[in-house]
């Protein structure tokens, strides 16, 4: 789409500033002096995001969660929130309290403060929402994509793939695992997986100047796949799954908690670039991707 | 219309938190610890804010401007800048340079950094706008509405009225005015007039639990606003002025700095929620408005 390849925000000019310590790039901005912050945005749009047809409440929800979501892939809690909606005169007033109930489930349940806003009616088009949160490290300090070095292993939360069609609206944002392994000082590195493993692998490759070797007999396929030959490949390139992806030194495997289901599933190389995976445990590695200034950052 | 009946935002329960200072219903919210912090964001969506056929810089750079015209409200430095941008997939390419350019000019020239953001492309609709903005008090405090004291005086700076249909694409947020007169220790409470002088005077006198007396003689009406026997109702009345309206103890008259163009209108009273005005010198003030909570907050 023509607005896209504008490469549009990547293309304003982002001006230094001596209280800022982390700018786009990352799934949260960091700013602050003596206590950091962090802050993201995220938006939904009806017929890009979601669908007419979707329950109001959980596109209210999902809205409050995607952006909780970037916070728990930076080990951040979310403090406050900010929210803008752009409804059409024609949708339904009941809609419209639904889609404030979801709002308000997600940000009670994780303790998160709305503190400003935005409302704006307009004759005709999609239901538009932004969400931006604001919160702060769970420990001294946030977890970037570029925290990657060579043999530190990978690791993922839960399961992956077949989020579409459903479970993408329900997820669970992974704020309390991702404390958990933050208090445990176990990840180097972390992410959210929001745009399918193997796409959102490469960002902390890229950012971390590394590579990887994945082993993917171990990539943990969702219950929600289909079985079959494409089962492997929905687990690597599915987006929505809003999983942890993660690198830790190999001595704090032990430390990390109990109650977190977490998958080992490759180590991190000295190629820049590379990411290369072997199917059968006998076999060698192939190249997976290469990555490189090409790659298309989100 | 349906949707503002539903006061929507206000509905959703802000829960406490430590770190608040202060919630919804000033032009910012304020947070943090040692360092304070105050946020605020504006939507801006075509056909409701501006029309397809405007200058897309000067949308733009109004997104911006709106903005940070809150922080100067407030008293607050603008620092970050967050931008969420939908756009219809039939949205000329060179209106989105253009509209790219307007934000970059008004971030550059305040020297605000932009540090987040997201767009998104959809199908059919009006092009829908978002802007958000961190900053920190020019001072150790911010001001806010509920500053307003008996016997303080009410000022405005600039002229007021006619805004539209030009100016109010193209008005300069009073940032550096702003950041004067809190250095001089001079505005008591402080709002940017957006929804017309006596709406937005309201608003402190709601917030501050007093009353105002007004001298319509003395508010300056801008010469946008055409001569004749309107042209005060339109500089009491017309919205998106974007000049500052605060109160000061009147011994701090002489502490305004020389450079900042501002008129006293009025003062404040003990009256709570009271607004009266007098527009010949020698006659009596009469009952303006009498405000309370069936007042529309914005």
């Amino acid at each position: 789409m023509a607005f896209q390849e504008f490469k549009w925000i990547s293309e304003l000019k982002t001006q230094p500033h001596p209280l800022l310590s982390l700018g786009i790039g990352d799934d949260c901005a960091l700013f602050g002096g003596v206590d950091q912050w962090s802050v993201s945005t995220d938006s939904m749009v009806e017929g890009t995001h979601f669908l007419a047809r979707d329950d109001p409440f959980q596109v209210g929800r999902k809205l409050v969660n995607v952006n909780l979501s970037d916070m728990a892939a930076m080990g951040c809690q979310p403090d406050f929130f900010l929210l803008n909606v752009h409804v059409p005169e024609d949708y339904p007033n009941e809609n419209l309290y639904l889609l404030k109930e979801g709002m308000q489930e997600a940000l009670t349940r994780f303790s998160c403060s709305l503190i400003g806003g935005d409302t704006v009616t307009f004759k005709k088009g999609p239901l538009s929402l932004v969400g931006t949160v604001i919160g702060h490290p769970f420990k001294e300090a946030a977890i970037l994509r570029s925290g990657a070095k060579t043999n530190q292993l990978i690791a993922v939360t839960g399961a992956l793939g077949g989020s579409y069609p459903t479970r993408h609206m329900s997820f669970e944002p992974r704020l309390q695992w991702s404390k958990a392994l933050c208090q445990a000082g176990v990840p180097q590195a972390m992410m959210d997986i929001s745009d399918g493993l193997l796409q959102d692998l490469g960002h902390i490759l890229d950012a971390s100047g590394v590579g990887a070797d994945i082993d993917l007999d171990n990539v943990p396929i969702h219950s929600d796949v289909p079985s079959g030959s494409n089962a492997l490949k929905a687990a690597l390139s599915d987006g929505e799954d809003f999983e942890l992806l993660f690198t830790l030194d190999k001595s704090d495997i032990e430390n990390i908690p109990n109650a977190i289901d977490y998958t080992v599933i490759g180590v991190i190389t000295p190629e820049s670039g590379v990411l290369r995976g072997r199917d059968h445990s006998k076999c060698p590695f192939k190249l997976l991707s290469r990555l490189g200034y090409s790659h298309d950052q989100s």
